[in-house]
């Protein structure tokens, strides 16, 4: 057995795998077929639907990820090992060692991979990756890739709802302890594509070169209570340790009697020595109350423009139900409802990192065309529901933008098709025949090619990309997108379509597939 | 700059930690506390609450890699170089050198655990680990504690429901692709552990010692039929790779009229070479119904054993759903229901590895002791909700077996109070004052205590272990669970209390807490 690291190494490397994916490879391998070119697709079907409400859009997260993967994993001896140990239903070998030569043999790093840049806004049922290479190969990577995406661009689709909800006052993720295990980096880097401002989890913040936040919890004036130094010594230490980063928990015995009174009397102390405290943080109870109503005494005190953080529980709806609330009662204490929220900041945990509502994207991975002499064969799987059919065939993607620069539609056709010189563009529906519209070219702004290259001949075209880039898009990206589609209940449908020829091909494909079980 | 895979050793290792942890650090050695004992308690508040149901019981999870990550991480150059980089608001280090060298020489070998072991079912209040050692360093393992334990409960608990809807038949965990990137292979280990038969993903099933399952997918058969050989076709080279291990999806096309006339066909030829048919899998369309005609068909055909396997989509309701549905409606096609149920397996995929419908457990790691003079002084938080107050003090903890051997309650109770042979005991609410009772010891046939030292004297006394351990354990303590707390809807409560002494200590502990802030 080889050591216990190495097989971890294996287990998130080359072993990230579906077995389907091996076996499936290995009978491409027995048909000769193994080393066909092939193509396949990354889309997901729906935006998160958390119950309550549904996201209009998704952020792009997990293609640093891939590419990573793509680099760094082959099956080396450990996984090879492993696989010539499995057994078949008659406890012959699984996999026969022709294969398996082919296997330790074949690089990850002969596949092509465009796909949308992370931080984008991206649609349901857009490609938003193209995957060619050796069929066996690209078979094999369908596990690893949708691993890496799935998760993420869930979790910087949650945190851009969540930043879009707190009206750009800093949101802070605070989820490592609840999320899932090691996958919490990939999570937390999400976020801060999406929109957190920063994270709480260290190695993560470290990982994307962001300043991680934090000061203390419960315990710390829970000790200093047992030791006899009450909630004030508490304070007291804190300020000592960090007079110039002094932000308090109030809430540990009672938030306005004991919390406010003996962070004041800190924070006094601390600007007597000249030191700016930092503010507070409130962890339970009626958070826009007690917001309300720490912001009357802070105020009374002088201290006017000290951060008030507000955690426990928090998710986008209830962000948006804490600021409505702030809006109609601040006034009543005698507080500037929107001095009030200029000094807000949310800490949103748990919720964030396990986009709570809808923990999962149905992210998939398709066989859309295979190559026969020299040219692409489209192949595509009918199902029972129509929207599941795939669209097969060879495409690209683009985003029109209308003449107030705001995003249009996202389009999806032909590769080799001339999308942004046609007068006119007939729009077909994905699915329904009797949906279709034409668009004229002069209401179009700009036609915005939406897939870049990011692995090509052996190596890496995109990244390692610092975290500001992801994020610049997503802030482009936002600020193109119609308001009605950014907001966070009854967002409009965004326009997804197919151009005329695409929409005819899958028709095509669609009827002559019909007949494969008649061969 | 470390190189990229010792920096993301350290984000999965010592920096798996929120800032806050570090900061309170600091001041605890500012202070000169921070080696003073402490005790901290991990426990959960509620059990996860899916919406449609909540679960009556969860099976402990993630105890191994608790264990594994004290073994393997402390604070080493790359995490305290990257410490000793951050400001605090007034651009200074946040952290000073002596605490940075008292980081780097610390190790959290030095703790002390008793934890109840994985696999055993578990209650919402009841104290599932203990924590001792030096303040400073207990309080730091709170992130990673909480990491592990969380997201692995959370698994196990739903797989254990799972399981229990499929009526003993095997359950197959297919997430990974949909997963939490790499916490994939914890989530699908706390699977396994929670009653999941096996796994597709290969480098879990690696891990856990299990036999990897999976056969293939839509792609094949669409590869098939883009290059001129029609589902048959696709089916026959199947076949011809894997004679004994043939399990055929059949719901690329059509699932009646041909993935199963297809499937019969395949079979036939493979029977008549001397090789029995393992299958088939449907992944689409009304799953009950599809499974009784495929059975009608297979039957005919002579295949009356080969398993039927169901998935998309599953999780416990959906399987509970589909029993019920075979129940009723089988018969009225001449197929057995019982017959049918018995060769049916189950592909549970993402909605087991994101726990869907609750994706967090609120499990919590909390100050309850500080040990001065010798002896535990109780710390205490006090809540504006009465059931976030902390139990305070040094606790074991005790499960009650009725005189039919199943387990009536578990019972916190001070540590050194003889609970197994008192003649009566009285038991408390842990929040509600007016509810208590008397139980008689002559009504326990057995006082089990359910924490286990699992690290002390700086190494493991626990694992890691062999799957098989934490399995049984769940075997035998679901066999010793009330069926009414066992059910999937509406489950009983099961009882957990606190000893009168234990009662009495955080009354009082909660009194004079109450002046904490007068001080």
């Amino acid at each position: 057995m080889p050591p216990p690291d190495q097989l971890r190494r294996a287990a998130n490397g080359p072993l990230l795998v579906d077995l389907y994916e091996l076996t499936m490879a290995q009978l491409y391998f027995n048909e000769g077929i193994h080393e066909m070119p092939a193509m396949f697709e990354h889309f997901f079907r729906s935006y998160p639907d958390y119950g309550t409400h549904q996201a209009g859009y998704c952020i792009q997260a997990g293609l640093e990820g891939v590419l990573d993967w793509i680099e760094q994993h082959r099956f080396d001896q450990t996984a090879i090992g492993y696989l010539r140990s499995l057994t078949d239903r008659g406890d012959g070998p699984l996999f026969t060692d022709p294969f398996l030569e082919w296997l330790e043999a074949m690089s990850f790093r002969d596949l092509r991979l465009w796909s949308i840049p992370e931080g984008r806004v991206v649609h349901a049922g857009v490609t938003l990756s193209i995957i060619t290479g050796p069929l066996a190969v690209a078979q094999i990577l369908e596990t690893a890739l949708l691993n890496q995406f799935s998760y993420q661009t869930l979790i910087a689709t949650k945190a851009s709802l969540v930043a879009e909800s707190a009206r750009g006052r800093p949101t802070l993720e605070f989820g490592v302890r609840r999320g899932p295990q090691f996958g919490a980096a990939a999570g937390t880097r999400a976020a801060l594509i999406g929109g957190a401002s920063s994270t709480s989890y260290v190695g993560a913040a470290m990982l994307a070169g962001v300043q991680p936040t934090g000061t203390h919890g419960h315990s710390m004036v829970q000790a200093m209570m047992a030791l006899g130094r009450g909630e004030l010594g508490a304070f007291q230490a804190y300020a000592r340790s960090f007079p110039d980063s002094c932000l308090l928990l109030v809430d540990t015995v009672d938030t306005l009697a004991s919390g406010l009174p003996n962070a004041v009397r800190v924070f006094t102390e601390l600007r007597d020595q000249g030191h700016e405290p930092l503010g507070i943080r409130l962890d339970s109870g009626d958070l826009a109350h007690l917001a309300i109503r720490s912001a009357q005494q802070l105020n009374a005190a002088g201290f006017t423009d000290q951060t008030i953080v507000l955690s426990s529980g928090l998710d986008e709806l209830a962000i948006w139900q804490i600021l409505t609330q702030i809006d109609q009662e601040a006034a009543g204490y005698g507080v500037d409802a929107d001095h009030l929220i200029d000094r807000l900041a949310f800490g949103v945990g748990t919720k964030l990192l396990t986009s709570d509502g809808d923990p999962s994207l149905d992210s998939v991975y398709k066989l859309v065309a295979i190559e026969r002499d020299g040219s692409w064969v489209p192949a595509v799987k009918i199902s029972d529901s129509p929207q599941k059919t795939v669209t097969p065939g060879h495409k690209q993607v683009v985003r029109l933008y209308d003449q107030r620069g705001l995003a249009a539609a996202d389009v999806l056709g032909l590769e080799g098709e001339d999308i942004a010189g046609a007068d006119h563009l007939m729009l077909r529906h994905p699915i329904r025949h009797d949906f279709h519209r034409t668009v004229d070219r002069s209401d179009i702004q700009r036609v915005e090619s939406l897939l870049e290259p990011a692995w090509l001949d052996g190596k890496r075209i995109i990244g390692p990309e610092p975290i500001d880039q992801p994020r610049g898009r997503r802030a482009a990206d936002m600020a193109r997108l119609d308001p009605g589609v950014r907001r966070l209940m009854n967002p409009h449908v965004y326009h997804v379509s197919l151009t005329q020829a695409l929409w005819e091909l899958k028709q095509e494909t669609v009827e002559s597939a019909g007949d494969g079980w008649q061969d």
